[in-house]
């Protein structure tokens, strides 16, 4: 079974540009949700695309399977057949010791948002974080990217707080 | 564009075996159903699988991507993910002049079904109706499958009627 472990927070100030790689421009939009069962996702990043399936939560573990399709293909799912606009972001890797963090700088309509996301190995791996890592949202639906991807413009996000593992 | 231009009709009968060439067994499950904007469809048929995203119906035609997955992910995702367990059929090929039908023999829960579909060039193209098939339910929207798998038990069928083209 495909999987994705993740946990995900927000980021405070810039702290990451310093170590980040250049960022991979994404466009994303979600041809379906299913109550709790599943979602698919289209996602253009740079020159290529993917079609993924995702499963419910449990805990910091989700199914997951992702397939590589022709980019023209999912530019017209994205056009016409996603329930919202895409959402744009970019996604800069900042690789800190053994983990490798996801910095998503939101732009278009989620102008002002950037999460971090770091995929863990397994559920109880430790995770240092790292200064500017900002309040953690794992288990926040409304920063899932589907439940972000309804919304027209993105309120005011909570203030963020720093956490522990 | 990926799109399917197709007619669908009840089958009357059991004339059409005559005709049809060995039958492929398939299960298929959805995925999700966002509304009226796309369905997204996983399909074992025999021992390929396929994940198959479909828009809206303008008439006879409907957007469709079609992409080849390993089977034991589409196994998983029909298991695991899909809203209602999949439905089962058999598929015959009925080739008739310049045109194939395909033969849906439908088991399990809907036991008793059996539609047949033809896929056309465009949408103005003449289709000779063979004596077995019955009412057209093209725009009937309790026939679509994704709509079918939602039924736990199929409700009698309208008796058919012949229609013409």
């Amino acid at each position: 079974m495909g999987i994705e472990i993740e946990r995900k927070f927000l980021v405070v100030g810039d702290g990451w540009q310093k170590a980040a790689r250049p960022g991979c421009s994404m466009r994303q939009g979600y041809l379906a949700q299913s109550g709790s069962t599943s979602i698919v996702r289209v996602r253009c990043a740079e020159d290529r695309a993917f079609l993924t399936v995702k499963g419910q939560r449990e805990g910091l573990v989700r199914p997951e399977f992702e397939y590589e399709i022709p980019y023209t293909e999912a530019e017209e799912m994205l056009r016409t057949l996603c329930r919202n606009p895409p959402i744009e972001k970019t996604r800069y890797r900042v690789k800190l010791g053994e983990l490798s963090w996801d910095v998503d700088v939101f732009s278009g309509r989620l102008d002002g948002l950037v999460l971090a996301e770091v995929e863990l190995k397994c559920v109880d791996q430790p995770v240092e974080l790292p200064a500017w890592i900002g309040a953690e949202v794992t288990y926040d639906p409304q920063y899932g990217n589907a439940v972000l991807s309804e919304i027209p413009v993105m309120p005011s996000a909570p203030a963020p707080q720093r956490t522990s593992t």
